[in-house]
């Protein structure tokens, strides 16, 4: 197994390590009072020729969030934001955009989850919705407002023509399915068509594994890019976490995979006592992989470890890469945005300050992962985008790096 | 909290504690060879009056499993045989006869997974096929296969009509929606939709949640049963586990419970090594509850510990009742059926016999549960209504029992 450990925030490049391991720590404090967003626009690959538009996205969803946590939003709210703009995003497979199924339509997986409530709220297989975050999110909290008429217990995962039906029921409007494919995405299905039916009359279903993955290599942009997320910690300390996803490239119709998921697409969850953190993540990849191995809720389960980057490693070494429930997979492939957040108090001359500890992380198996960060305190949000080392293989290697961020407010 | 401790299986009435703390204990061996099964027929209300069906079909069931386990089966193919057995009867909320949703169809979830492999299959919202859960374990079996064409990752859920499509696709035939609805789920559909309508012209919505729950005592028995499921340990040991449901009554169009939903509806793992327990649960209730709480695996970690009754008495009381996730529920309903099993040897004269010690449990926090179990080696299947201790309230309190048995084999 190959690893990469960088420090992507320019702000903390050095001791990393350190700075995570201690909570109480004093020195190098940013000046960032609320909220933290970090988000991604998939793990797959991604060309080089089209960075500077994936780093685009990536910096307008982060602004959106950060937009919402300056007013007052709580995280929840502001992952949803920042949803919704990666879902817009034409070169996002989310959304706008969204991979063609086998029969030639869009149908989209979305989920919500709010780290103080532990509600959630999920669609699958959605058609006719430009934004399917925003019905997740619909459902978790209609969710929130207890029980129906009669005594029925409020539905929080919608599929297909329900789900739609439902979103137009409480006021989200329709979206003609045609204006939601790209000239992008209908070129990748016509091609991925073709390569089918090629395939087929080949009769190279199980044995062309190396002709199949160099395919995928000469950048089929829309078959390889997955899932959008996003994960945020407001003002108060409360973490969200957000997925959504076009599914992947010729799925059969009615194909669920794990943005619709609990568990596997995102998970959040606040700290329950002073001694634990805060945790938030999305998923991205292969959405069977992704369900079986409930990728999501072990990251976060293993967040509660001492050092964030072994934990994180760890996990996506024996919990994904080398799980028993994908031994027969030889390729296994996706990744994670992952935050976490504890509360710090130092002592500054007079004032008593209280501030937030985040630790933010994304790791992947996938030959890249395109993510972007900011704070409320940051003028403009970071991008990157993250590949595996060279000659590592994807789908066996992981790639793995994070920052910290400080958000600091005077209680008294 | 209430709990009721007592021994289902009359051929291991008295120490089951000990039974259960001693996996070498020699004394009481049965003669059984080969598998055992588990089923039920719904956590909910199941009255008096119609006791005899539902033990009725809980007894066809585990015959049905032990044929196919006596020619040789693995689990998972009896599994889905008891499962296709529980869908037919008229009597149970799965397959044929089950709830009608808000639009007076039926859509049924079902899923299956099977602890050699830890492959996984699930339907969701499939109308106009007869038996979901065969469309589950042949999800399972495709994705056992490998990849699709053109290195397409196969499916493992599928909802709505493009679960049908697949199901036909795949030789499963289609059934009209009209022949699924019985006399009583149509008669039901009309009493709830009337009362629905009474409940919202009254606007009594959030407040009368005494009344809902004395009319549910009354006896609705299609709105209070809910899905039907089986654990299965095979000749080898290898165990497997289904779940199959119509769903709430008056469920919104597109919903999907816990019956689909991979970790919630049920949970199959083969021991990985000498010192751990293979383990299967299914479970039954109030699907967003189960799907929140991830229930099914939740019990299949905690089969575990050392005292399995203790385990499940826990894990049923923190992780479920208790759950931070379900913290805003007033009553939180459902019911789990449980077995674990684990490698015992014993020296008999000049024979070595190698055998399995099955434990099997089941626990409720719903009004009853109509369980049923069987061995190989068994004439005839045991059944069992079991109910909560009079005076103590469904959703704050529960039941759990069990019972234990010997399949023994010689190896040498």
């Amino acid at each position: 197994m190959e690893s990469v450990m960088n420090c992507a925030d320019e702000q903390q490049p050095s001791s990393m390590a350190n700075l995570w391991s201690n909570k109480q720590e004093s020195s190098r404090t940013q000046k960032a009072k609320g909220g933290f967003v970090l988000v991604h626009a998939g793990a797959g690959y991604h060309s080089e020729s089209k960075a500077k538009e994936y780093k685009h996205v990536c910096k307008k969803a982060c602004q959106r969030a950060v937009d919402q946590l300056k007013a007052g939003a709580l995280a929840v709210e502001a992952v949803a934001a920042a949803l919704v703009e990666l879902e817009d995003s034409p070169f996002t497979n989310a959304g706008m955009g969204s991979n063609l199924n086998l029969s030639g339509e869009i149908e989209c997986d979305a989920s919500i989850m709010d780290g103080k409530s532990l509600h959630f709220g999920a669609v699958g297989a959605i058609s006719g919705i430009k934004n399917p975050v925003s019905v997740a999110n619909r459902l978790l909290k209609e969710g929130q407002k207890g029980k129906l008429s009669a005594g029925r217990i409020p539905p929080c995962f919608l599929v297909g023509r329900g789900a739609h039906d439902w979103a137009v029921c409480h006021g989200i409007p329709s979206c003609p399915s045609e204006k939601m494919a790209t000239k992008f995405s209908l070129s990748a299905y016509k091609r991925n068509k073709r390569k089918m039916e090629l395939a087929e009359r080949m009769d190279t279903g199980h044995s062309q594994t190396k002709k199949r993955r160099q395919s995928n290599e000469n950048g089929n942009g829309s078959g390889c890019l997955d899932t959008v997320g996003a994960v945020v910690v407001d003002l108060e300390g409360n973490v969200a976490a957000a997925v959504s996803s076009g599914g992947l490239a010729m799925k059969h119709p009615g194909r669920i995979g794990q943005a619709a998921h609990y568990g596997c697409g995102c998970w959040a969850e606040n700290a329950r006592n002073i001694d634990s953190y805060s945790t938030a993540v999305s998923t991205s990849g292969c959405g069977e992989h992704l369900i079986r191995t409930m990728l999501a809720r072990e990251c976060s389960a293993a967040m509660q470890s001492e050092d964030a980057h072994q934990a994180l490693l760890e996990a996506m070494q024996n919990k994904f890469i080398s799980s028993p429930f994908l031994a027969s997979e030889d390729r296994v492939l996706g990744g994670v945005i992952v935050l976490r957040c504890c509360t710090c108090v130092e002592a500054q001359s007079s004032q008593n300050i209280q501030g937030k500890l985040v630790e933010f992380l994304w790791s992947h198996t996938t030959e890249s992962m395109c993510v972007g960060y900011m704070s409320v305190q940051d003028s403009k949000a970071k991008t990157h985008i993250s590949r595996l080392p060279s000659g590592t293989v994807p789908g066996q290697s992981l790639a793995i790096e994070g920052g910290v961020c400080r958000l600091m407010g005077v209680t008294e």
